[in-house]
């Protein structure tokens, strides 16, 4: 496909990115993917604004990312924590992507300072490729690009 | 690892997410992927105001994710194109694994707007990982999360 033939607004990491477009926004995915869930943990983990952080909760909730659960410690009030819907578990590989990356580019000289291990074996795992014609690829493996059903061609400009 | 015990900005991902936080460097990266590498061609593709794009491009260049090219039209002054470094074609997992939510969860009813296919075979290509061990697992396998040599305790906060 011509690329600039089509529009780009229809592409899917275009529509991703509605969502997950600023760095907030994947470091609360990233402190909810490991266990951490409620407002003030998150927001001191991260140092994030509270005003922000309350609307970038509200975003993912609104947009079926993660669900508020109630919770009530002894003596408080209900309070609420959030968890990743099974749309939200679905974006672990860009927070994989993304660790990948900084591990490779922007490590401290003393070494990554997290491994992701398979569970079964704790070995480092790293993100790979499957064709449907069953070739298992490396990540770095030639791809192209073939519009789809949704694609959308722009109207000739001139 | 209790991930609250840790330094979160210690983290690959938050590293990365400072080169690539917010939507618009991850589209002018697409861009780039796709080959559109002008300025007015990616100016006008995502429909970026000029004066933002300055801004992206010169921090992807500045973090080493672009390099600038010069190139001529004939009769017209020098232009500056866009292409990737080393490091900005590592970015492509990034993109895919965005695109693989978009395709999963934002597509059209009428279908995906692209396929990412085998450069070889033409069929489409998924997202998986390999273990160390010799593994090879499914995208959404169990995994493990493990204190590096880069790792950043926190000191215990009362």
């Amino acid at each position: 496909m011509e690329w600039l033939d089509y529009d780009g607004d229809a592409c899917s990491a275009a529509r991703a990115l509605q969502v997950l477009g600023d760095r907030w926004t994947m470091l609360v995915l990233r402190e909810v993917f490991n266990g951490v869930r409620r407002f003030d943990d998150i927001s001191g983990h991260i140092g994030v604004a509270r005003d922000v952080l309350t609307r970038r909760l509200n975003a993912l909730v609104d947009e079926g990312v993660l669900v508020r659960v109630p919770y009530q410690a002894p003596g408080s009030r209900t309070r609420y924590e959030y968890r990743l819907t099974p749309a939200g578990k679905d974006l672990r590989p860009v927070l994989l992507a993304l660790m990948a990356w900084g591990d490779r580019h922007r490590a401290d000289p003393a070494g990554v300072p997290v491994s992701v291990v398979h569970a079964d074996c704790g070995e480092p795992v790293h993100l790979a490729l499957d064709c449907e014609a069953g070739h298992h690829l490396p990540i770095d493996a030639g791809l192209r690009m073939v519009a789809g059903p949704g694609a959308r061609r722009l109207a000739a400009t001139q």
